[in-house]
């Protein structure tokens, strides 16, 4: 089977319920919670090859395969999930779920609220990464997986991975941070803020009890989405893919002229408020800012990373200026410092952030060769 | 007197009647219209040294100087212009205008339409560059301006200086670009577009008649202000300013947690709204999309630059995402192969697109001595 073509074909949604309450860390409880997840790849005897896909901010369970055969579109990740891929399905029994606090079928702000029957909408409590990373481990429990080969993500999936290496040292043994950071910088969190005064901003949004009125804050969610889009392509990138074209009007002939650009962005911020939930949204923006686990140590991230037994791998992208790679240098050097297990690299590239969900040769490579070293080390040869 | 302290004083706006009817590039007809401008310094008995203030997108004729004693806020560029400052008003006579289409008192869309009487709002013509430019030379025949000794502009301010030495060559002998660009970049139109789409989708824009319903967008106008802010800074000076400061709430106790940061561009948000319209922001972004003086000549920026006479300095600033020291060097590069005199410097600054309005010493030296010795050089030793 060719790599690039390769798919975990047809695959289905699965579904998780937990009865056990849920203490989150701003001291709510959730008394019940589901979480809707996939697997790809086959869980071998001695449970050994399980690896946890976390998501980014606009992410969801569904990362490889498609839900039918007609179906137009892949997993977000596709590119790197499946029979010889990067994560290579042949070999990991891999996990991805959407989040607690999501939009895609797992317990969120679209819920109902069992304490009165109505629709959580912006009385979802704050979930944080440390609640994910709560939650995975409880999943991970139910499918009988004591420990992890390895936790992956990119962005704010990384966060959850590096949050993983520090919570639970002892149930994974391998942590891959993409395209991440320990703590978003004063100009992320103020792409953060627009894009939540985008929504909050926007008359349909009706301080979050959008949905009961059915309505929905299209205007803002689009907005807030396209301030993501273009913060996550580089100048270069952009430069390339649209340049200066004219998508509409005639300069010569003193019409209004529309950019390509502002087309394209037009369409995936409508695109975007068809899939996504602006209460979600803000949870995630939220959990981003937030996200800073040299906080508990007086801002030591050396000691944050203490705990940590597992191998970790390190990766960014050359354009990437929304996550730089001076981020995950830091992230390298406090691992360094801890004395910790890290392999890094700095993946030349000019799609920006998005870099991380393309099939970028020398990035697939490194991602591939990490996590099947990982896996032989512990199991011995793969098949 | 001390150059950083030095001030023009108490400065009177004035205003420009032209009841000539103006053609716009876009074919609309003005039959008449008014610039506010305000002026710096003595023009000598030569009319030698006048020197001209082009603003940039938010920018207005308030360039030095204080309206009274009382006005706690000087003009926007009063870091760079005064008695001994870098543009030297014990040499230079200084003349700042507001651009038409512009809301700080020169005709624009808060401005009767003489055709019908009501206000213009979104039906005020387009206006480019060129248009601006057309003007400027039009306030400079009224004030007996033949030539200017130097015409200077920041971001695109210095769209309208290179505009100068193109169309009227004969008529400047020194143009200043700083922070500029010979076109935007796909990045760039993403950023003016999202924040077209902030202000159109505000509630209160009612298609651009807000005005005479006596409503204002003031929260798409102010969303729009903070993705120039934050675009305007960079990551670095981000970082140094705020850090992750807490301006309110509290971690530890689980409180909703509100960053330095969310707050300075919130209220810088609010705060433009009081100054600004939003039908000219609409108009300012769209010129500076327009903008591209190659375009005339099938895209050769060399070519374009052919009429050219005066000598160009190009400035730009390392830390300037929006327009990098890359957009400037093009046009250097542009100028050398047009055979033109150039100077040019990249200035260290981790103040983004916002140091141009900064007096930084390596920028604000550079640029007095080059205004200088081109004034010298013209007309003798300085008084």
């Amino acid at each position: 089977m060719n790599a690039t073509t390769a798919s975990v074909g047809i695959v289905s949604p699965q579904r998780f319920g937990c009865n056990e309450p849920l203490t989150l860390q701003n001291g709510s409880v959730l008394e019940s919670y589901e979480l809707v997840y996939e697997t790809y790849g086959t869980l071998n005897a001695d449970k050994s090859n399980a690896l946890l896909i976390c998501h980014a901010l606009s992410g969801h369970h569904h990362a490889a395969g498609v839900h039918d055969e007609s179906d137009p579109k892949p997993g977000w990740w596709d590119a790197c999930i499946g029979p010889g891929k990067a994560i290579d399905t042949d070999r990991f029994f891999v996990v991805s779920l959407n989040n607690l606090g999501g939009c895609h079928g797992s317990t969120g702000p679209r819920s109902t609220d069992p304490s009165n029957g109505r629709t959580y909408g912006p009385h979802f409590p704050n979930v944080v990464v440390k609640d994910w990373v709560k939650t995975q481990a409880t999943l991970a429990d139910f499918l009988g997986i004591k420990i992890f080969a390895a936790v992956v993500g990119g962005s704010l999936g990384g966060m959850q991975a590096l949050q993983w290496a520090i919570d639970y040292p002892d149930r994974l043994r391998a942590c891959v941070a993409i395209a991440s950071a320990a703590k978003l910088s004063a100009q992320n969190i103020a792409f953060n803020e627009i894009a939540r005064q985008a929504i909050s901003s926007d008359k349909d949004f009706l301080d979050g009890h959008y949905f009961d009125a059915n309505k929905n804050p299209d205007r803002g969610l689009g907005l807030a989405r396209m301030i993501g889009h273009v913060t996550y392509l580089s100048d270069d990138g952009m430069g390339s893919k649209f340049g200066r074209d004219v998508k509409s009007g005639d300069f010569d002939a003193n019409e209004a002229v529309e950019f390509q650009v502002e087309s394209y962005l037009n369409y995936q911020g409508r695109a975007f408020t068809h899939y996504f939930d602006a209460n979600t949204y803000l949870l995630m923006t939220k959990a981003l800012d937030h996200f800073d686990p040299a906080r508990e140590s007086q801002g030591d991230l050396v000691a944050a990373f203490a705990p940590a037994q597992c191998k970790f791998l390190v990766l960014s992208f050359s354009s990437d200026w929304r996550f730089s790679a001076e981020r995950s240098q830091e992230i390298v050097d406090a691992l360094v410092q801890a004395r910790k297990n890290v392999a890094s690299a700095v993946i030349e590239s000019e799609h920006g952030h998005d870099s991380f969900l393309l099939p970028i040769e020398r990035y697939t490579s490194a991602l591939q060769t990490f996590l099947n070293q990982t896996l032989s080390a512990q199991t011995g040869p793969s098949p």
